[in-house]
């Protein structure tokens, strides 16, 4: 049996204007090009989407923005989280309203919590979410979610089908697994750590959600394609391509001004953060964007010079997704009266 | 010359009603007995204030309340933290129009930003707002804002008037007075870590933001009064007292629950947190409340009896502290036309 | 080419007597079997030989009772790390003169060192030495060795053979073996970490010294066949099966006394660790016994009952094997007049 | 009443020379000057002595031969931790016979011990020590020895006599004291973090083990007698002169080359760490002596030019010393037939 959530979904970068404002256009003709570039699934409000940089309201628009454009071509994973369990409920239903997969909520932050404390947030939001909800672990910037602890979560809680696990630690991903699939087959396991991304899919994973599958969609997915048919040394070697770009973009700046940079690489301008650099930090990221540009131009799967002649095909599918999409509207409103 | 913060400011406890929402009268009362009991200033959207567990809109509610009942009785210095530099400077500035004397900005967090994204982050910041600035250094939570940073930002930033520092780290706190004390004796340096605040005010600190001050005002001030009268020995015996208060409050389920119910044994009730507990949790801080109670009673200097009394005169002393508002709008608007 | 070192290298658990002193008999004995069992080296005065609790003479004495007795059935890679350079490199060159194929040396510990250091520390004594070097990096315990240490001292050294790596960071690992093969074709990584033993193995690890090997050779043994032999799948199964056990022993009081209960329950009562426990630690670890006894009953490929059976045997091979000994050393010395 | 260990221990740096062996004569020269300046004790085989990159012989000898030059002018508190508690315990003794006040030990390195195995470690050594014992506090190299640990030892350890504590947590400092010294009156608190000397000894710690005495025995005494004779604005106006010195000394390369630079600056030289230094880091600690050097001439207590006349001086005093020794030495072997 598939699972519902498999594959690369893609925690896409949110591109902003010269003001600083979220570039909507932009976001729909970056996704139409992930999706023809082969991405399983799309995942906004992620940690490398900066959600905690935007307001609760732009959080909320960008997922609007994003499912109304996608219609479905490829499931969204909506991240959910905000200040507290009320208000999270709250944007996971909204989410569910638009037509979202599922939603991603990562543990609270700031205030670091025990185990106990972790439960019981998710317990609260599971309980009341009408919407399929996955764990989002990340230690290194929320609680950590332990093994334990999503296991009780997965025991106890049908609506929550999966976990988004980005500390990169294999074996408790193993130990992870080896205590839930007997309980729940359809619970799923994503890896955000793409540094290990062809053993994580190895040792059983359903798939990743990985930043770099913004800026070469066409490796993260052969990586997954190869060992989902079988050809694990091919992934390995594939690995062995995919580490040093991602090393390139991780250590570029604060996170995740490499992966901006890289996006750039392959066409896709975005614009600043709005965590603003220092002067220094500006230069290094140039100096990191011309590594990347290397690395990429290196890569046979990448196919750099089909993408700036894609984008122009994507702008006008991309017009042509909004003419569609107000014309079913006003289908819509005619068939409400 | 005084610093124009200085003394024992209380980052106060949000308190709710039975509905989760923000309990106003309780606020505003508690900030009156809170005063009557002389605290030297008050600071709501701080950490014990749980701000990152309320909406934007709540944050401004909040000093908006505070703001227009204390009417400067005390000195307001107000939590400003937003999503990102533009939310943060739009925060400050409408606290400013409401009259803080000034306003704390955590670094930022969830992210863990390098010393030179947290320099550009306050640079930006404080080139922009129009109110006093504080720093607010609590790497347990967020970014560190180190010694050096905090020194460039004193020496480039005039608008930058203090810190608030809840590092504990005591040498660091001498290293930050060494360093900028000689070329700006106006700024201000507090201590968020009161199981060091004898010695950090011995030390030449101006005062301290103390989740404990609202607990146990009376001994903090005392602390502070000594040190500040030159009764050191006995500002060091009554730090003495502080600690196992602190460590039974600190110690308590999650931060700041063991707070919650310190404030519950002096007779306010501010009902739960937003960070749901377990049932095992909820257990343990019932627990804990009774070892506080044990140790308030045992407090020569804090008075248990008086303070019931004391808040029937608190909540006329409110109601007056209303009335007198609506008179002073009335005249106000009557004035404008 | 195959490598030096490779498959899988047994860290012995030190057997002690009553008195506390090194049990030689049984070490003798103990090494047989896993020898009998298919481990594919030896590794003595690793950490779960606990190396620094015995003094510098019991270190020396260990390996060469385990060299004399070996004979070369197969390499030995001992531990030689001392107080100081010079120490350091007398102990890796009488180790070489007893005829190990390699020593293992630890970074510096107790104070923690900056690559710099590491990297001069590490140079000095493999310019000195007379025998093949390999490094044990083990951050959890001491001083990292990092990847680009590691890297700069596989192309300076040649004396350094390989690196042993209990991080357990399988990226890293990828990482030192893209930027060390293409030079040193000859260099050695093997993986100190059991819990990902199959996928470090997969992604292209010589072997690993696993204390897991010491009481479930058999399994160890299977995984890295599995993986050589091209079969993954069944590596990976193995793994799900080795992860417990490892757990289970891993969480046992204070390490290595789960490794201790471990080989007790296949018939090898080591004695007590130097290190004492506590009247509630010697309870936990009863427990963990009883846990770890049921897991290895369990385990297809590991026979308990023939174990035992076995180890009469072995005591017999022992014996023969001392008496083979005695007999080479009276004509060897007969012949030296 | 007086603690048996009070006031300023200085853990002298082991001077060694061109050869890397233990300079014997300097030993005895410093150790005369460091009497002379005022130091309150002697504390030989402290981290700052590296007592882990000498051998257990070498440790002995240099207790051996401190003890015979000081004959009790001052107390001596020996390093005694060796691989293991039995070695510790006859080290511990071999110290007691030669006449030294009292040991410290230091908390199991390498492996991370729970509190648990940590008071086991220290009951059993105490149980069997004919001697004194201190505790010895590194959280930053050796398992932490907490709170609980320290007070159920003190309480149930008659021959554990203090703790030398160098975390550098003033609040837990405050926390032992608050409880072990109701019932343990005769315990001693020694703060071997001296970035925080004055605060700790206001808080009433009994004085400190402090690398930097060695270097500036001056400063550090002044510090110890202003907090003794109630001058505590004068220690904390010391402090502000200390920490900077502490600082350049402590980020210098490896600890504790800063410190071994430092005592070149007061004329000592001490010869070259047995952790060798790469020649980048030579330079930098090369730097580091000049900045310390402007910094010691800055101070007016310490008396620079007197140093160099004073080492004249102690020589001969040290010669003398050596001659009574050896004239006491053959009237005892005279006695003993």
């Amino acid at each position: 049996m598939a699972s519902p959530l498999s594959g690369i979904f893609t925690p896409n970068i949110t591109p902003l204007d010269k003001q600083g404002r979220v570039d909507e256009d932009m976001l729909c003709s970056y996704v139409d090009w992930l999706i023809e570039k082969g991405v399983d699934g799309l995942y906004p409000n992620g940690s490398t989407g900066e959600f905690t940089r935007f307001t609760a309201e732009e959080r909320r628009r960008i997922v609007k923005v994003l499912a109304d454009h996608v219609k479905g071509r490829v499931p969204i994973l909506a991240g959910a989280a905000e200040a507290n369990v009320q208000e999270t409920i709250n944007a996971c239903n909204a989410y569910g309203d638009m037509g979202v997969a599922a939603v991603a909520i990562v543990a609270p932050f700031y205030y670091k919590l025990s185990p106990e404390a972790v439960y019981q947030y998710f317990k609260e939001i599971a309980d009341a979410a009408r919407v399929p909800v996955t764990l989002y672990n990340i230690p290194l910037f929320a609680s950590p979610i332990d093994v334990q602890t999503v296991t009780r979560l997965a025991l106890d809680c049908p609506r929550i089908v999966g976990i988004k696990d980005s500390s990169g630690d294999l074996p408790n991903m193993m130990r992870m697994m080896a205590a839930i699939r007997p309980h729940r087959p359809d619970f799923c396991f994503l890896t955000g750590w793409e540094a290990a991304l062809a053993p994580m899919l190895i040792a059983g994973c359903d798939g990743g959600t990985n930043a770099t599958s913004g800026i070469v969609p066409e490796l993260t997915g052969a990586i997954y394609r190869a060992v989902r048919d079988g050809q694990w040394q091919h992934a390995i070697q594939l690995q062995y391509q995919l580490i040093p770009l991602f090393d390139a973009m991780i250590s570029c700046a604060e996170f995740p001004e490499g992966f901006r940079r890289g996006v750039k690489v392959r066409g896709w301008d975005m614009g600043r953060s709005r965590q603003p650099l220092s002067p220094s930090q500006m230069q290094a990221a140039e100096a990191a964007q011309q590594i990347i540009a290397k690395q990429l131009s290196g890569m046979p799967q990448v196919d750099l010079h089909g993408m700036a002649l894609s984008r122009d095909k994507i702008a006008t599918l991309s017009q042509d997704a909004a003419l569609i999409d107000r014309i079913v509207q006003q289908i819509m409103s005619e068939l409400k009266k």
